[in-house]
């Protein structure tokens, strides 16, 4: 089948004199119009060019790459990403990773050949080669790269605030509770760890003995792994936990209310996310909130300005936290 | 500028003529292809064409339209849909319409016009005017049309498990709690309709008194409306009570323990979803539980045979329920 360089070939233009001619713009010579349609013509070009034509246009889609859409935090990211875009007239397709990294790699490959507008990308794994920058990307509480912005919130401020509501609320022997990382992975490049730095940070300075107790993030029960926490006796002089995320949190007291440690009474617990105003959390739990609405419509319009040829932004926009007090500190 | 219309008739051929030797189609003889490409260029016809072709090809998008994502039920759905559409190499495009009926027919309008291949719907409202037969859809929960597939659970059987489970839980005094809908939709066409006649039409064929507690489903603190309904002294004699929904029947737990009410002692409570396996639920809620990922990969399937130009499939099909026995009966 002809391609679009063979017909500037026999036309003796340039591929963009071709595409500028099928395009109907306004400045090319009638007699340059003539010789490319000819060419056209001869060759009998056209359907590769119509679809190539059309994705040259601009897409209205948008794509939100998250690890699972059923986690309460993604389920209101997205909630909130796809009604800033609709009100931007912008369309969302929305991917599932699952946190994997070769399904992560697959979906970054696919949105690059579909060509969407922009991608919204919370990886967990590095995708740095698959940003290609042809497409314009933002993430969320992650770096990429340099030239890619990040929207997150106001993390290492976080765990220093958790760690001080702690000790507020009377808390004595404070720990950390959290997902240790892939070694393979460069955990440098991840806003959520700022959390623990700050909380840990904040407990070195005032010198208090901190435990960090942290688990690996892998598949299976997580209720499971929080219990041989307990048996191990890694909690029992603690009386007061900072958590890294709501759900790990809520998952947590109830393990501990079936050991029959009272919380707040006998054990405080902060989270992180502050997931207690929507629908999910029926828990109260005290939680370092994040301004989900905030950082979903941030993402939104950082990345329409980079779609519509706006300067790319190259930093990272931490959005303010504060402390959600519950039932639970 | 120039429409096909005006080539057609410049060329003295039809519309599908025009359309043939822009989409390069053998079948055209080449002195009816020259008068064609003659009319286009003197016409200066072009950019439409383009558009209007591509998208005459097969889109590879199915939409998902649900009321909000970050509710837990459709969490969970568009989690599933989305990575059985994903294996089929279909891209998911999601949209929320907050159960507003103008939202949900923009989305339709807007869908039909960017020609997806599919609509999953999942509506609350009178649609049935959006849905022109020109893209497959399929719904979740509720019939459209008979010429629309519905994919949903064995609603009335699972409002009639859960009648006969508070009885074997021994309750004596039961109740049924859901939301009364707004009376200018049909709601005979809702399946979730269905869950409450089993369990009254249970209660009626025991002959056990069974009051209906159903509130309206308005914006607005729901805790507070829960509250009320306590104050009216309506659920003084009761002693067990199936929700209609896991969500509203958490809300309710917990301001029924708020008053001291202790549930499972005093009062039991089932709720119909079972998203307890989910991460959203730390209630050890009892509850009627759908098949979530199989009612999800069933309207995928089902839709994308439609797609595929299959026979449109003109069921309601009822994936069956079980009871899943939570602590809170």
């Amino acid at each position: 089948m002809a391609s679009v360089k063979s017909v500037a070939e026999l036309a003796g233009v340039g591929i963009g004199t071709v595409s500028r001619v099928i395009n109907n713009h306004p400045a090319v010579k009638p007699e340059t119009r003539d010789r490319v349609l000819e060419a056209i013509r001869a060759l009998n070009y056209t359907p590769n060019e119509v679809a190539r034509n059309f994705k040259m246009q601009k897409s209205m889609m948008v794509a939100l790459l998250l690890p699972a859409v059923n986690h309460p935090f993604f389920a209101e990211l997205a909630y909130y990403i796809e009604d800033e875009l609709d009100q931007q007239n912008y369309k969302l397709i929305l991917c599932n990773s699952k946190g994997k990294p070769q399904k992560e790699l697959y979906y970054f490959d696919v949105l690059n050949k579909n060509k969407v507008a922009g991608i919204i990308a919370i990886t967990y794994n590095n995708v740095d080669q698959s940003v290609t920058g042809d497409i314009p990307v933002i993430t969320i509480d992650r770096h990429i790269s340099h030239e890619i912005a990040c929207v997150t919130s106001d993390n290492f401020n976080g765990g220093r605030v958790a760690f001080n509501e702690l000790l507020k609320a009377g808390v004595k022997h404070p720990a950390f509770l959290g997902y240790t990382r892939d070694p393979f992975i460069n955990t440098a490049n991840s806003e959520v760890e700022l959390r623990k730095e700050g909380y840990l940070g904040e407990a070195q300075s005032r010198q208090i003995k901190c435990p960090n107790l942290e688990i690996p993030d892998i598949e299976g029960d997580l209720g499971e792994r929080i219990l041989k926490l307990f048996e191990t006796g890694a909690l029992n002089e603690i009386d007061g936990i900072f958590i890294n995320g709501d759900v790990f949190a809520s998952r947590f007291i109830k393990v501990a209310t079936q050991r029959g440690i009272r919380v707040p009474e006998d054990l405080k617990v902060i989270g992180y996310d502050g997931l207690a105003k929507s629908s999910w959390d029926q828990s109260q739990l005290s939680s370092i909130q994040q301004p989900l609405e905030d950082m979903a419509r941030t993402a939104v319009r950082l990345l329409l300005k980079a779609v519509d040829g706006g300067p790319v932004v190259q930093t990272t926009h931490r959005l303010p936290i504060k402390f959600l007090k519950g039932q639970t500190t």
